[in-house]
């Protein structure tokens, strides 16, 4: 078994609990783990190492992608149900971070409020990733902005330049990704051109960011879009807002990302979506299955910097 | 990690994906696989390899015989229920397809629709197994001819020659496991005697089979198991339709296998049952706890042909 | 693989199940592999072998020690929930317990009652572990004493020697932890002094002990923990009893665990409770969050005595 490096235990509870040169290491890193597996080349450094998975919200795109990728890496996974488990009703929050984290050597978490998260990250011995809250999504992000940089064929230190300056179109809803983009684009600088239907705007202060050049907002779509790098949207009715279904149905009626916003985003703009995706809805068909879109590896990308954090979070800097 | 052989991706949707001489080779890959398992040699093909379970419909026996089959072979398991991902709920089947091939190396489903199934395989970039639909239920089939050539003691070149031209006798419901029945009968060259009450026929359409003299149906079970060199049955009222048990336990009294349906088949006929059975509904407790019946035997054997089934999906043809 | 060492298979359905001397070797396999864990070496000698774990009542705590414990061990899991499993339901517990053992090498069962239990270990041909029933939760008390034999510095043959003859005080429910809190002082020579409400009190019949010298009933608990070692205690309404809920707040009230029962006990006495617990009800915040608690310890070390119990139950002694 591989000792852990020296140095802090880290959490990854926001984007913002890391820096700009862990993210060009994580990029990196991410980068030889794709192509590692993907020639079949045994790699296994997280053997005997065990991953606990708690669940409060349902996700099989997030449950694939950790778990298949923590067992390439050698390692194990516990996956706990909220029906098994709620976080909070059998026992103090507290408990069982200290339980749990006695048993494991590193846990995700699904949950509603980032609060929780917290509380059960300040009580545990091992690292604990956010693997959603009401508040944030930082491995979609990461997995984005791998992505993006994948895309347009950078490595090692020409990552992070890639994305300096760079233009993200957010379409849509000002929830948990919206709030992440502006996180990313404060610590790796670039901006986050941010429209939303009235009522469903992002808020500096959830999302946590203090610069204001990070992000600027538009009333309408087509102005967010226009030469923005990427473009990307997610659901209108997020999981845990379903009964104001209706309601959003009728004020995201503008914000579908379409080929007219395409087509003024740069030439080689991409479109991302972190799925599962209402064709119609929020993007029209024409987009998402369209030559522009990445989505498909997108999601894969999610399974590949999760194993990168996984095992900079277990193993800190490797060589 | 070993790599794939050459050749053209295979699914396992219907017991007529393979051909015969596939077959010959799944058989006698099953019995090296178990032999050297009862061994204790170790031997791990699919080490790094990731095999997702998709069950719509809960079951023990996949869901043990896969996961602990896959664990044999050095591989891992992503095990998905309907509650967390339903397919076709959330997003369209070929979307979840593609997102989740993207992770895994081979995935088995356990569905109501055939169709689901066969739209999920086209849409995925890895092998896809047939763990149970309304239709088909190839694995057990594949562990019950397994079975009968394991009994007769035969390997190799002799494994088909001893299915060749036999007959075995289907007592009770027209449902996926007799259309398969079927499949295997027009594959392999044997033929199926065929009873059913009255309105739970055997469809040969549904069961997708053109040579007429595969099959042959008897009104009455005794005249189905006579010559039989092997008897089999499945519960009255298979999951999905359990609105009908009433009804269902009217009509198939008679269908009942008991010895003096044993005692005019061969003198050496066995007997199988997939599992769970009812004593004293589809089968006696005489017959199934008695000397003719294997149905340990072939439940153990649902593990070991999948075994080499995913070995096969996976790597091709070992040596 | 390790092939299995000579001997009858055990089972470990009760803590009389296994006689003073294995658990003297149990306590120091569980000392030396938690100090390899800890040390990052290497050992998993339970590779290719595989855990069933049945759950028909929930528990967090039992899944990760079971799971992690067996995944550090090199060993793989099967978890099922009696959702996709109950048993007796879809067929006999005998035919499952069959089937199951047939597939897998080890099975850990919780359930309500022991004869279930009994039930499918006299159908299974592999070991089968309590994982909790009504009556018994021997893994439970293995873990306790390892962690009083650890905190008092004893290893070898030594360790025995440190619960001979001490006391033990069980404050509150005469339930399954107090049935074999008695067994385990019958087995191993110690003695424990019980203080149940009226109506709660151990049944010595049902706790399955003869010597009545392994026990002694107070009517206080102030009475039961003076001079004793280890105070311990558990939830006022243990899992399968909530609508007595109100009825057992009422009748427990006195049999809070507090300074005042710990300042009678011996001045090294530890508090150990078995999680989760409701601070207020049956222990104070100061006496579980104080210096004589080693509850953590001892959550920790359900896993570690675990891994010595199933490698034991596996390959025999080793060495």
């Amino acid at each position: 078994m591989i000792k852990p490096g020296p140095g802090l235990m880290k959490h990854f509870l926001q984007f913002k609990d890391l820096r700009a040169e862990e993210y060009a290491y994580l990029f990196e890193r991410a980068r030889i783990i794709k192509a590692r597996f993907k020639n079949y080349e045994k790699y296994q450094p997280l053997a005997d190492r065990t991953l606990a998975m708690i669940f409060e919200k349902a996700s099989t795109r997030t449950r694939v992608s950790f778990e298949a990728g923590m067992y390439q890496m050698g390692g194990s996974v516990v996956h706990l149900t909220s029906e098994g488990s709620q976080l909070g009703r059998a026992e103090p929050v507290e408990d069982t971070a200290r339980v749990i984290s006695r048993m494991v050597d590193l846990v995700m978490i699904r949950t509603y409020e980032q609060a929780k998260l917290e509380l059960f990250a300040a009580n545990a011995r091992v690292p604990v990733i956010n693997g959603l809250t009401n508040e944030y999504h930082p491995c979609q992000i990461l997995a984005d902005l791998f992505t993006l940089i994948e895309h347009r064929g950078r490595r090692g230190a020409d990552a992070l330049e890639c994305l300096r300056g760079k233009v993200v179109a957010w379409v849509g809803d000002g929830n948990n990704m919206a709030n992440t983009w502006l996180q990313a684009a404060e610590v790796l600088g670039f901006t986050v051109h941010v429209s939303t239907p009235e009522g469903y705007q992002v808020r500096p202060e959830v999302a946590g960011v203090r610069d204001p050049g990070c992000y600027r907002v538009f009333d309408h779509p087509m102005d967010a879009c226009r030469g923005a790098h990427l473009v990307t949207t997610d659901v209108w009715t997020s999981m845990g807002y379903e009964a104001e279904n209706e309601e959003r149905r009728k004020a995201f009626v503008e914000w579908c990302v379409d080929d007219d916003m395409m087509a003024v985003a740069q030439p080689d703009a991409l479109f991302m979506h972190c799925l599962p995706a209402h064709r119609g809805e929020e993007v029209t068909a024409e987009v998402i299955d369209g030559p522009q879109s990445v989505v498909w590896d997108e999601a894969e990308n999610r399974m590949h910097v999760q194993k990168a954090l996984m095992e900079y979070l277990l193993l800190g800097r490797i060589g």
